[in-house]
């Protein structure tokens, strides 16, 4: 029989029945148990459809000794208390970005995380897991491109939820550029920026967009990423990393070229679901394998935390219209 | 817990390694129960890997009331043995390509699966499942290149093992072009010819290479696929399927591009294993879920069939330096 | 003052017109001092256009003392004669492709050619002045592929003038792959056949397309050329030259890229005069620049002798269903 | 006969000779008739070389009855002068960039070619000549991309001469995007800022290298160059305008693509002049053409001006540490 771990998970909208299907379809290792959710009748519906108890809420899901490892997808305000109360119960627990609303509640975290004496927690950056992302950071690795000097990346999206607002773009947003570019350049950031750029018409609400976001890091790197909330032509996500002797790029998603019409065609992808398919199913994979071997392999709670100072520094420089700095303490040694 | 299939592997080389570990670490559906291998020592060195019993013969394995499907990857000439032992026991049989060393084989298989009165067999024919086919496929049922005329396919290699022949150009390697092509125009063959060429010294053996393979179709449409067996630059595989109204074409693999000593480098690949291991997991992943719905739906014992017909009428046409007619029965109803 | 070379064209159709403006605005070594035209009043306007001398027919053009050198972009049947005539007067003659109607024709030239005892005759082969097949034949002299093996081609064309007819597809359209290949391998060829397909129904009239052109060379390298005389997405040339140790492929015309509308475009052209149009200035600023030097150095009569032998094997292959063999007499050490 | 402009051209070195050899070889309407330089010999050897004559100084050039126009590519500190010299003879003057040394040199010759009372300067920002820059301008003024809101361009060079300082990186490097990103956008500049950046251990001299240069227009476009001076892994030029709607992109110059040693290579050019040759010979066509029709067309006094302004910002920002203001006073007339 296939060792396996018992998965609950708390949240069953759209991103949690993504995460359900996948721990149940494509992840040998897990076997969902439970489900909750703020809205009972979600958890009951997912219950049904994956076969599983639906608990009353998270916090029984997470007591209950038939939950092993607990995966976090419910609203972002919601994430800290859930992942403290996993901790509490020394349970491994998956959460999904962002770990927490402020810098203060993932310092709780990592405390308590602390405490525990036990690694626990995985936030889930899921581009750490794109095959042209761990392609660009072997060649990093690898000394092929020399020293990093710069990133120029953009992410750009097509539509938002209604509710938008512009600190998203911060949060929602440029928090996976945030992620992924330090653990690209290994290095911590030093100051933040974001820049204000003529505004596209083509936004569905009262947001800025686009907006220019600017960090540095310690070694004096440079880090542009331009910001489309909305209305940009596909989801694109752009990832150039400069260096002294070369540029490594993130390679477009595959698809077929066409040749009609007196052009070249190669569809883009619109949905960020579809993107990185193969990285949330390889994230969810090697989460349930380094579980049964111990401990979570993955972006920590520290990650979690640098990705929230980072973004509030990004936010505060928008009122002040400079570069902010960003001040860290000494990174515990279970993050190291 | 999660409805698992029991599977049975016979062969237990490098193919039935690799389709061993698919089986068991990205297949929730599956579960390997036993193998076997004509060379005893390797059987039982695999069920200590992957914890299970290691049965003395394909025979034995296929019996087991512990194995509910079987999986062929043992040396060629064993295939159709097994799968006819396969149907016999009423049991589902994937067999990697070829289905049989002879026609004749193959329409024992299909005779045999008719009499079984049930579909049982699936075919290797791992391209199928490939996204990029897959959305050449679609592509042209859409109607977005209209009418397909023609295809100009390659297929590369960079090394072969060992004792390798002439004609394993066609029954190890073109074979794959020979499926997909009339996969992709959805159309049965008319004729078959391989066209002498200048050879390259690249070749670390006797055979002949490279060759090219010319098809055609009932409906007049005319293939040809460059096959280098050998000593080529890359595991390089090429397909543009060319219609009315625009060409679509096969994506090379996803890799990063790199821009460094006056250059744009874009990595290309060297094992085939690399270069379709999506498919292989998709394939089997579809197999499970297919059995569970109580019938294979992916390539039949007629596709295996058509293949082999196909693949004799080349070489013959290596011989009589003329296209040799490709002659089907009627295809039964059971494969329509 | 630039030493300059006179010119007179004969033929003021849209390719005379093309070249009457190139030799005026983009090759400083030639002035323009005549044109000539079978319908007069063609031969007007362009005198009127150009400042230069009408003269009521060619070979008034070619006996002036006005002028150096000839072009013969007139109708394809009046060619042969022009370049003998111009020949007779020991003067540079340039003739458009292709160099004469008949074998027996370039022959007549050849002979004419020696008899004069000097280089005077260039044909338009003007692929040969493309940066791209330029940077491929150095590509391939320099050994960047290896021995080259096979040529994979197309040749895909948007519309054709009304009365055009199958044989075109060869004297007109693949003309251009039966120079450029054997250029571009120093080989001749040893075979030709033209292979049938099925049929376009975006053909406008009533001739065959597309059709398959197969060569061989005498070093048994084997080309296949792709031909769309018409309905095709683009004006769209291909070339990949296959070697032993790469392949080197023919760039698409440099054009600006856009994303937009989810998908990738790059425009590719429509019309062939836009497609060579540098190819063209070039092949005529090195034909004058050649002529001041003493003699023509492009694409010679023999050129389009074999051209003509070729294109006629191609032809007689469409009637014997086989592929029919190329003979040559000796190269002349004029060409050599 | 050909209509003829003559020309002098102050300035033998790398780039005069350059120049010589493209009015003498690909510009039908120029004809050099008279060559200066500081250093006499090398005007004698141009001399020679062109069938010129060697004038003892600029000065006697302008003045010269055989001269009608006036190339000034001497060294960066002449320019102002001799382009105020051809003015009060009043003759047509191109000038190659910086058209002076100080913004204030440049009101001088904006205030005399009003003086003058007609448009007799051309400054040499050869891009707006480059296809690729052509057809993204095209693109943007047809409205393909919408609003355009921002643009990401690079300019990586390989080497520079010794002598180099830091403030070069704008006054001979950046200077081509300050005037191509203006021209794309068609509005004024409104901030510049030159940030600071990790720094590459190739570069062969003291100066910074890299830097980003930061523009924002009047209506709030950003524009974003990475300027690498020196030791780049080639000579690599990108631009990238992204609109409300979709992004254009300059295209790399076309180059033949190999496949080899498992991997597909794209060379990219090494040499500045190499990579906008044809710009180069279509700028002097175009340049030619229209002197005779009265005017040039090209970028003007002011062009050159704005271009001195901003980048007198720029390297004012790099004292600051801040966006710097650039104020322009009202456009004359002449160059609306």
């Amino acid at each position: 029989m296939k060792q396996q771990l018992r998965v609950g998970v708390i949240g069953c909208g759209a991103i949690g029945k993504e995460h359900l299907r996948r721990l149940t379809d494509v992840v040998p290792e897990t076997i969902v148990t439970g489900v909750a959710d703020y809205f009972l009748p979600a958890a009951q519906s997912a219950a049904e459809m994956f076969h599983c108890t639906a608990f009353q809420t998270g916090e029984d899901l997470i007591a209950s000794p038939d939950v092993d490892a607990v995966v976090v997808t419910s609203a972002d305000p919601s994430h800290a208390a859930y992942v403290l109360e996993a901790i509490r119960h020394k349970k491994f627990v998956f959460c999904e970005k962002p770990l927490a609303q402020t810098a203060e509640e993932c310092q709780q975290i990592i405390a308590a995380e602390q405490a525990a004496g036990k690694k626990l927690v995985q936030v889930g950056f899921m581009r750490r897991y794109d095959r042209g992302y761990m392609a660009m950071k072997h060649a990093i690795s690898s000394n092929e491109i020399g020293a990093p000097l710069m990133i120029h990346a953009a992410h750009r999206n097509m539509s938002q939820a209604p509710g938008f607002e512009t600190d998203y773009a911060v949060t929602r947003v440029a928090i996976h550029e945030i992620d992924i570019c330090r653990w690209l350049l290994d290095d911590e950031y030093a100051t933040a920026q974001v820049l204000g750029v003529r505004q596209s018409s083509r936004t569905s609400g009262e947001w800025l967009n686009p907006q220019i976001m600017m960090l540095t890091t310690r070694s004096g790197q440079r880090i542009d990423v331009e910001v489309q909330t909305d209305g940009a032509y596909a989801y694109d996500i752009q990832c150039h990393v400069v260096g002294e002797d070369g540029i490594v790029s993130l390679p477009d998603p595959t698809s077929v070229t066409k040749r009609a019409a007196a052009a070249i065609h190669t569809p883009l992808m619109t949905d960020w679901k579809d993107r990185f398919i193969e990285a949330y199913d390889i994230e969810f994979q090697e989460w349930a394998k380094s579980l049964l071997n111990g401990a979570p392999t993955g972006p920590s709670a520290w990650d979690g935390y640098v990705a929230c100072v980072t973004g509030d520094a990004l936010i505060r420089s928008r009122q002040t219209g400079k570069p902010e700095d960003i001040v860290l303490p000494e990174k515990p040694e279970m993050y190291q």
